[in-house]
This record gives C-alpha cells, sequence and structure tokens, in this order.
C-alpha cells in the first residue's frame, strides 16, 4: 500500500491479521491500557456511549462469544488473546439519561475501537474487528441491557504461524490490501468534484 | 488526566483545542496525508462508507460549512486551517451499492475520523470534532447525494493565541480533561461487574 508511506505509527502499519499466536496471552495491565485508550476518546458533547466487554479464554465473556461466532469467525477469533465486546448506549436508561437516537453512539464507538486498535499497534499487537456473531445471543448471555447495543468485536493478539490457517483464511491472509482511490472520497468544492 | 499516561503517542497528547491560530495554514500535501489516513482505517467487509469534503478558507465548501454553524461555533470553527466534512453513505446509490441501514457506516466513520485526528496529532496539528452546524443546510449548499449523510466537521490547526477566545471558550478550554471511571465502561465475566 504505496499511498500509506506518508502515514505515521502506528497508523501505518495497522492492518487486521486473521491468524494469531493461539499460545499468547496479554496481561491485565495491557488489557487495562487498551481500554484506556478507548476511554479518553472523544465523543460528541464528552457523552462517551462506549461500553466495553473484556472476553479472555476461561472467562464467562469469552465462552458466551465463541458460542455465537459465525462459522468463519468461529476459526479464528478464539486463536486471539483477548476479545473486547464493543458496545454502545443507544437510548435511554432507567434513569432517563442517554441519547434520543444512536448516530452517535454508533461514530464514537467507532473512534473508541480505532483508538483502542492503534494503542495496540502501539504495543506490539495488532487487531481484527469483526461483526458475524449472533450479537442479540451474546448480548442476552453476558447481561446487556436493552439501551446497550452490541455492535462489533475486536480480536487483539501477535500473528501466528500460517500453517494455522486454513486455504481460505490463508487466501485473505495473503491478499493485497485496497481501497477507493482518493479522488472517489475526497471532495472540495462540491460533493463530486475531486479534492485532488 | 494520569490515567491516559500510558497511552501511546499520537494518542497520549490529543485533545481538542477550541482556539486555533487563524494565521496558520496547511500545505495540499498535509491535507492529502490527513486523507490517506482516513483512507486506510478499517471498515466493515471494507465498504469504506465515508466521504470527507475539504473546507479551506476561501474554497466554496468552506463558505457554505461557516455560513450554517451554530453560532457558539461560528466563533472559533473559521479559526481552524482546514475543516473535513465528514460524510457516510447511509443508504444505496443509485446503482444500487451500499448499506441497508446506516449502523456501520456510522461506526467506520468514526473509526476514520479517529484515524485522521490522530495522524493530525502525528504531524504536530490538533483536531477538533464538531456536530453543531445545519447539516442539512450544508448538504445541500455542497451538492451532497440523498444516499450520504454529514455528521461532522473536523477542525484541524495548530493551538493559537488564548486572547483570541471569548470569557465562555476560554472556560471550556481551561477545563479538566474528565471521563467516566473505567469500572463504568469495561465490564469483565457480565455486563455490569466492573472488569478491574
Amino acid at each position: 500500500m504505496p499511498d500509506a508511506e506518508p502515514l505515521a505509527e502506528p497508523l501505518r502499519s495497522r492492518w487486521s491479521p486473521m491468524v494469531f499466536d493461539p499460545g499468547h496471552e496479554v496481561t491485565d495491565e495491557e488489557v487495562a491500557t487498551l481500554l484506556q485508550a478507548a476511554r479518553w476518546s472523544p465523543s460528541w458533547g464528552n457523552t462517551q456511549p462506549w461500553r466495553l466487554g473484556v472476553a479472555k479464554r476461561g472467562n464467562g465473556a469469552h465462552r458466551a462469544l465463541v458460542a455465537h461466532l459465525t462459522r468463519g469467525n468461529s476459526r479464528w477469533v478464539p486463536r486471539a488473546s483477548v476479545v473486547f465486546l464493543a458496545g454502545t448506549q443507544v437510548a435511554k436508561d432507567e434513569e432517563g439519561n442517554g441519547p434520543d437516537e444512536p448516530t452517535y453512539s454508533y461514530y464514537d464507538l467507532g473512534q473508541a475501537a480505532a483508538h483502542l486498535t492503534l494503542q495496540a499497534r502501539a504495543m506490539g499487537l495488532h487487531a481484527h474487528q469483526f461483526a458475524g456473531f449472533d450479537h442479540e445471543a451474546v448480548a442476552a448471555e453476558v447481561g446487556l441491557p436493552p439501551y446497550v447495543r452490541l455492535v462489533s468485536g475486536i480480536a487483539v493478539g501477535v500473528p501466528g504461524d500460517p500453517g494455522l490457517a486454513d486455504e481460505r483464511e490463508r487466501a485473505k491472509e495473503d491478499r493485497e490490501r485496497v481501497r477507493r482511490p482518493l479522488a472517489d472520497i475526497a471532495y472540495g468544492d462540491a460533493w463530486g468534484v475531486p479534492w485532488c
């Protein structure tokens, strides 16, 4: 990805591996630092709608997640050292606090996920976000209140032996990373007129 | 913010200034690098729903934005060196491509905004996101199609003379940065049971 070359670390080397090392463990201190990265994200009116479940091998949140992954994700997600269940407050809680509608709840959760992901990269870890799991079943098992919606999982770990991957995963892992041309996403004076 | 201390740069020193230096300019190359940071964000199925308008002093997008800022934002936003109008594809386009519903469009735009913001910090710049402007009026003036929704503005520049701020801005600028305790946003085995 030559046009990512001007980017600063930890952005420049960020990508989403699918083959994590199943023997690697993160410490509680590392998990805490990743959570702090999400916590210090900016948000609309500093509302901080994000809520993060820590799913580590052996705990209940991890069991709930692993039981409800899609078939494709059930191969690679369990190899991650830790998975964050990323939820966000989309409606008012029992006390009437919270948003009227969820647009900025999703936007701000995305920001928090990005901060966590980039902090992971700065710590020598990699993150791979995914949405393929039965959100309602996991939410029910971990006891999520109705005003918090589970949006994604953020798998964190270190890359593992490529031999662990099946053929389909290896093809995904090896494919070139692509993005739309800048001219298709960035506009100047008027929408549709490329910025550059 | 002592508990942000373990965070890596550019996350650690990120904050959202309100007093930008109105004499500072960014180069086209800097704008391009900021756009590349957004472009290389991860997204759901690599759909890349983000669309970014570049509003620089003197161009049409900037005039459209400045004319429709809320009263509070109309003081400080024009002092920024460049403002990115952050939109995202929330429905199918004329060719039937695009999402059925916008949850991940907002989430992924938030990620792209975070990547741009952190890249700015790594370049010695600061970013301040805001939502206080007449989104529909600006969208109409820049000719946004109906399937792209404007969500936020990202003002980028360098901090300016605090004397430029009025009393209300100075109070905001000087207040301590606060976040909910980690125990309120991070859970372990079950939602509601603090992780740490």
